[in-house]
C-alpha cells in the first residue's frame, strides 16, 4: 500500500505561484499582528534596491525597516492589520504584481483606524517570492 | 558612396526598450500640456483591465479617461505637467516598472500646484509599450 505522505508532498509542490504570493502576504499579516516587524520584513527582498513608495521614497531593506520602526514603534501604533481584495497578476514567470487594500484597526492612542490601497511588485528569488517595490498610500 | 540615410535608420531601430518607455511618458507630458486628455490616454493600454489606483480604483480604459475628464475638466485645472526623476526597470522582455514624480504647475483658480509620486507597470503590446497599472498618490 502506498504511503499517503507522498500524496501530501505532491499537493504542496503543486501550489501555484499566485498561491505562493498570497502566502507571503498572509505571513506578513500574521507577523505584523504578533508585533514582529523584522519577521514582517522577510516579505521584502533583502537588497539595496527594494523600494517603498509612500509620501517619500525609502530605498534599501534597512531604510524600509527603519521607516516601519519609526512609524510604528509600539503595539498600539501597529494595531491589527488586514489585507483585503488582493488581486495578483503574473508578469511572466519571475515577476508578479499585487493590488489590494490594507486596514489597520487601532485604538485612539495608537492613532485610530487607517486604511489605504497598495500596489506591489514581486520577484521570484531563490528565497521565494519577495516584494521588490511597495507603493502604499 | 553609401547613403547616410541607412545609418540613421539603424540608429532608430536600436532604441532600447527603456528609451521607448521614456518616450511614452514624454508624449504623455506633451499631450497633457496641449490640453489633449484623449491623446494623453494613448499611453494607457486600451483594455478593460487597465487600472488607475488613486484614492480609489478606476478600472478599464473608459473609467480611467472619465476620471481624468472629471478631475481635470479645464486647461486651468490641467495646468502644466512635468515628470521627473523617472526610473525604469525592465521585468523580463514584456513588462517594465517606472517610478517617478509628477508636478502640476497651476494657477490658484486651477487648484494651485500639486505634486506626488507615481509607480507604473507597463506592458509591451503590438501597439508599443502601454501603461497597464498606474498608482499615483
Amino acid at each position: 500500500m502506498r504511503s499517503p505522505i507522498l500524496l501530501v508532498a505532491a499537493v504542496c509542490v503543486a501550489l501555484s505561484p499566485e498561491e505562493d504570493i498570497r502566502q507571503v502576504l498572509v505571513k506578513q499579516q500574521r507577523d505584523w499582528n504578533r508585533g514582529d516587524v523584522r519577521a514582517f520584513m522577510e516579505g521584502y527582498e533583502k537588497s539595496d534596491s527594494v523600494t517603498f513608495v509612500g509620501a517619500t521614497i525609502s530605498r534599501g531593506w534597512d531604510k524600509v525597516l527603519a521607516r516601519y520602526l519609526d512609524k510604528y514603534p509600539t503595539a498600539d501604533k501597529m494595531g491589527s492589520l488586514t489585507f483585503s481584495g488582493v488581486e495578483i497578476k503574473m508578469l511572466g514567470a519571475d515577476y508578479a504584481s499585487a493590488l489590494g487594500r490594507f486596514s489597520l484597526k487601532r485604538s485612539k492612542e495608537g492613532g485610530g483606524d487607517a486604511t489605504g490601497l497598495f500596489t506591489l511588485l514581486l520577484r521570484k528569488t531563490p528565497a521565494g517570492w519577495k516584494i521588490v517595490l511597495d507603493h502604499t498610500g
